[in-house]
């Protein structure tokens, strides 16, 4: 962590976990391993770029990718109230009962992906029960309406950074090789395209979409809802603008991101709102972006923008725009097959040898 | 089967296997089942059409996608001699060997991917110790060098035709609910590039690419040795321009699609000899266009051209020309999720209702 930049970050949790950039001098190392398996050179295209990635990440130890788990954070937000979502904000918890359930787009995907799921409730606007597969690390029900006013204090940003930071850290201790992040909260593009404005930054029409399925006087709706809310702060510095305009699961996945770089794991990031947590990993600590595997490139119109801030390539283009984790799971078996790479591939010399 | 403009597929294993195309009535119902969902509208983007696909191609059972496999077929190739790889023929039973082992990119990407792998030789040009995981399936030692004679007979064209779609059936029969096909060849990039010559048909020019590698000077000789294969025949006719050009593998993985498309499950097709393959398959039987998923969009320069002349857009985009069916078995978690779409993830209104 930059600590000097960020005294905030530089206390609790984030003392603990110093972020180091990737030792590029190892890269030809790993390029020349690469380069003397059982197949033509260069012929698994970007899957050997990001081998050279997790070799990176591990080094010196080799890689591991079997135990991956999606993470998903759940919370609401205030701007909601100004119809920001197609979709009216009590989804929010219906989505996480049908995560418990086991039946959403997130868990489907993620069994389909050979992907382990945990939820938490950053700050679901609603008394969750009690569930053994979720965990309760509310910071308050919803943020506040950043139409009006700060969607978060200060103390309680910094609070579900640490906390999502802290979370990603035990799992990785428990095990965990590949983390991914996807979120719920309805009204969440909005946040997102907020942060997006101020720390890519970009003018806010080119930051805001359809999100979750808006039509064209919707969007206008939305862009009219974040305008007022821009209007009232003019903060860049990356905390302030998170604790203005939230959300409260964007700074946990944020959090997580730093968690997982701090921990050397690489860190699989969705699709816009978990991008724009990203962003918000990387302005606080450059160094957290050598760690990022940036799954899939979404229909969210202010997507691609975002990632070429980053200077970030998504594996895949399919179109999705749903979020929870799904772009993020189904870039596993891709991260999975680049550790294979480094990992399990023969080497051509051996495989020659076995025939002369 | 079009039995009538094709009498030699009108007896043995293909009279037994007609091929219906998909039946497009039931695709608003699915539609209508899959905008039911908890998800936003049309929100797993190209996905949804997967799992329409897959749908049609059950109908009316639900589909399956769980057991996946992944089937390498490897065959030497005559023209090999005129110098058209980067590698010299026997790299074909060496990496025949590798796959035994476990450990080619093959093997590896398909364990990341959770797809079974089954390897069968085709027409190696050795004698290939027995080994229970190698299905001997040989035609003859290699084809004929095509730039002076056809590489194979009418009967052996035919023959590997029906053996490829034979294993596939007996697959089938035990419980495979998808195939993927892959290849092992030294030179076969120049056969696809002479049957994609004939069938799209296209300039040989824009057929022939590196392969495995090749540089300028190698990609002129491959262009004149294809060039002088294509002088000494004007075959047109897919079974003609398979025997005059081979390969043994391409005619198996081009019955394997007519197999699959029989038996009504999808096929995974890989790169750029995987789609020559289809290619035959599909003006062999136009129906069998609709069970073929294509995985992903080769490096090698003509796969764009032959994707584009079955109206085809693969879902990967990783810059992958290895083949051995490397893009196939990536594009099967992406299959695996489109099923689930259909099959797993929960209503909205159930959903809602449980919070209401």
């Amino acid at each position: 962590m930059t600590g000097s930049d960020y005294p905030e970050l530089s206390s609790g949790v984030f003392a603990d976990l110093p972020i180091a950039p990737l030792d590029r001098s190892h890269e030809p190392e790993l390029r020349t391993r690469i380069d003397g398996k059982c197949k033509p050179l260069g012929s698994l295209g970007r899957l050997e770029d990001l081998a050279v990635q997790l070799g990176l990440i591990w080094h010196p130890e080799p890689p591991r990718t079997e135990n991956a788990t999606l993470f998903v954070f759940a919370a609401d937000h205030g701007l909601a109230a100004e119809g920001v979502s197609r979709y009216p904000a009590h989804v929010t918890r219906a989505m996480v009962g049908a995560y418990l359930d086991g039946h959403a787009g997130a868990n489907v995907l993620a069994r389909a992906a050979g992907v382990a799921m945990r939820v938490i409730d950053g700050g679901v606007d609603a008394e969750m029960p009690a569930h053994p597969d979720l965990l309760d690390a509310k910071i308050r029900r919803g943020t506040r309406n950043s139409a009006h006013e700060a969607a978060m204090t200060q103390h309680e940003a910094l609070t579900a950074l640490r906390r999502g930071a802290e979370i990603v850290r035990e799992a990785i201790e428990q095990g965990v090789d590949v983390i991914a992040i996807g979120e719920m909260g309805i009204g969440n593009t909005a946040s997102a395209a907020l942060l997006m404005h101020r720390l890519v930054p970009a003018p806010l029409a080119d930051c805001v979409g359809p999100g979750s399925g808006l039509d064209p006087e919707g969007v206008a709706r939305k862009l009219s809802a974040t305008e007022r809310a821009a209007r009232r702060s003019n903060a860049t510095r990356p905390l302030d603008v998170l604790a203005e305009f939230g959300g409260i699961e964007i700074a946990m996945m944020a959090g997580a991101v730093l968690g997982a770089a701090a921990c050397r794991r690489p860190v699989v990031i969705d699709g816009f709102i978990a991008s724009a947590a990203a962003l918000l990993a990387v302005r606080l600590a450059p160094a957290a972006r050598d760690y990022c595997v940036f799954s899939h490139r979404s229909a969210e119109r202010g997507h691609s923008l975002m990632l070429q801030a980053m200077h970030a390539e998504p594996y895949l283009e399919l179109k999705l725009r749903l979020g929870e984790g799904t772009g993020a799971v189904l870039a596993v078996p891709l991260v999975r097959a680049a550790c294979g790479i480094l990992t399990e591939i023969a080497d051509l010399d051996d495989v020659l040898a076995a025939v002369s």
